[in-house]
C-alpha cells in the first residue's frame, strides 16, 4: 500500500447514518454525472419537466440511452407520461439554466407544468409529441423501448432510442463528437451541485501494441 | 420557437452514419459521465481493471450503484470475474491518473493484468477480495446484487451494494457530500475525453413554496 487511507467507512457505518447524510454520501461518492431535463406530456397535453442525473449510455447501434427512475417518488409523472405516450425528450442542462433546471426537481402537483413554474420554454417539432426545452443547447427526441425493473430497490431502468437530435449551434466535430464544452453543458454531483467542465486530455483509442511507457512498478 | 436550431439529425441520418462517427456522436450527446476503474480478480487471483463511463446511482438505502456492461466486447473479464467472485471495486479516476486509466480500456489478453500493463498499483483490504487502485482518491468495495439483461441490445445493468468506502484524504463534508473537486475527480465525455470539473453553483433542496422568481414567459 503506497497511498495513505485517511478515512474508511464500513457497511455498518453507512446503515447507521442519518438518512439525509447517507443520501448525500451515496449520491456523490460515485462521481460526476450528466445533467438533463426530461420532458414529457400526458395524453391531454399537460407538460412535465424533471431533472435527472442518471442518464447513461446503453449503446450506439441502435442508438440507446437509459435513465433510472424511482416510481414511488417525485418524478413519477415522467414515468407515467412515457408509458402513456411512448416518447420523451432529453435536454442537456447548460450553465445558463442551472437554477431553472434545479427548480424542476421540486415536487409540483399534477397539472402544474414545470416549464411555466421554472421559467423555461416549451418547444416542439413534428415527430415527437413531448416538449423540448428551447433553452437547452442539445436536445434528444426519444422513443420508449423498455422498462426494466430493478428488484434490489424497486427502481426502474428506462431505455429509449434516439429518434432525433437538435443543436442550437454547431457543436458537432468532424469526427462525430459533440463538443460539450462549446455547448456549456454542466455536470452534477449529488442532487444539487452543478459544475463547469473544461477539457483536460484526449487520448487515442487504446491499443495493446501502442501503449505509452508507464513507470512499471514491482507489484 | 425562440431559439435557433442550427443542426437537426434524424433517425435516418443516424442509421446511415459511419459506424465510428455514430459511436462518437451517441457516446457524447447525452452529456458528461462519471469516470471509474472497476477492479476484479478471477478465482485464481488474476487481477483485471477496466475503464467505465456508465456508473450510475441506483439508490442510497440500501446503497446501490449500477453500471452497464456489454458481455460480447472488451470488458468481458470484468463481468465474468464479478459473477465468479461476487465482488468488485469502483475507483474514481482523478486528474493524476487519466492516462493510466485510459490505457486500461485496451483489449488485453486474459492473464495480462491492466494494473501492471498500465502502471497502477493493486491495493487490498480484508473484506473484499477484489483489488482496489491505490492511486484512486475514492474507492468503493462492492458486492454483486443483480445482473439485469437489457433486451434492446444485449447489454446488462450490473447492480451492486456499497460495502465500504476508502478516501485517501478527508473528502467528506459535514453534510455528507463527497467533495469531488478536492479529490480532483474527472468527468468523461464519449470514450476518450477526460475533463477537469469545478463547482459552479449549489442550490438548496427545491420546494414548491420557496422557488425563486423566474422571468415567467407567456407560453
Amino acid at each position: 500500500m503506497n497511498k495513505k487511507v485517511e478515512r474508511h467507512i464500513s457497511a455498518d457505518d453507512i446503515s447507521e447514518m442519518d438518512r439525509v447524510f447517507r443520501l448525500r454520501l451515496i449520491n456523490t461518492v460515485s462521481g460526476y454525472k450528466s445533467a438533463s431535463l426530461i420532458g414529457t406530456s400526458d395524453d391531454r397535453g399537460n407538460t412535465n419537466l424533471a431533472t435527472f442525473n442518471s442518464v447513461v449510455h446503453i449503446g450506439s447501434n441502435p442508438p440507446l440511452i437509459g435513465f433510472i427512475v424511482r416510481p414511488s417518488t417525485v418524478p413519477r409523472h415522467t414515468l407515467s407520461n412515457i408509458l402513456d405516450t411512448g416518447n420523451y425528450t432529453i435536454n442537456l442542462i447548460s450553465e445558463a439554466i442551472t437554477e431553472q433546471s434545479h427548480c424542476c426537481s421540486a415536487n409540483f402537483e399534477k397539472g402544474v407544468s414545470e416549464f411555466k413554474a421554472c421559467g423555461l420554454t416549451e418547444w416542439y417539432d413534428q415527430s415527437i409529441a413531448s416538449p423540448y426545452v428551447a433553452e437547452s443547447p442539445v436536445k434528444l427526441g426519444m422513443t420508449f423501448k423498455e422498462k426494466i425493473d430493478i428488484k434490489s430497490n424497486g427502481t426502474c431502468l428506462i431505455v429509449g432510442e434516439v429518434e432525433e437530435i437538435y443543436f442550437t449551434d454547431d457543436f458537432l466535430t468532424a469526427e462525430g463528437d459533440v463538443d460539450l464544452g462549446k455547448a456549456r453543458a454542466v455536470a452534477i454531483s449529488g442532487l444539487n451541485h452543478y459544475h463547469r467542465v473544461s477539457k483536460l486530455s484526449t487520448y487515442p483509442y487504446a491499443r495493446v501494441d501502442g501503449l505509452p511507457e508507464f513507470d512499471r512498478k514491482d507489484k
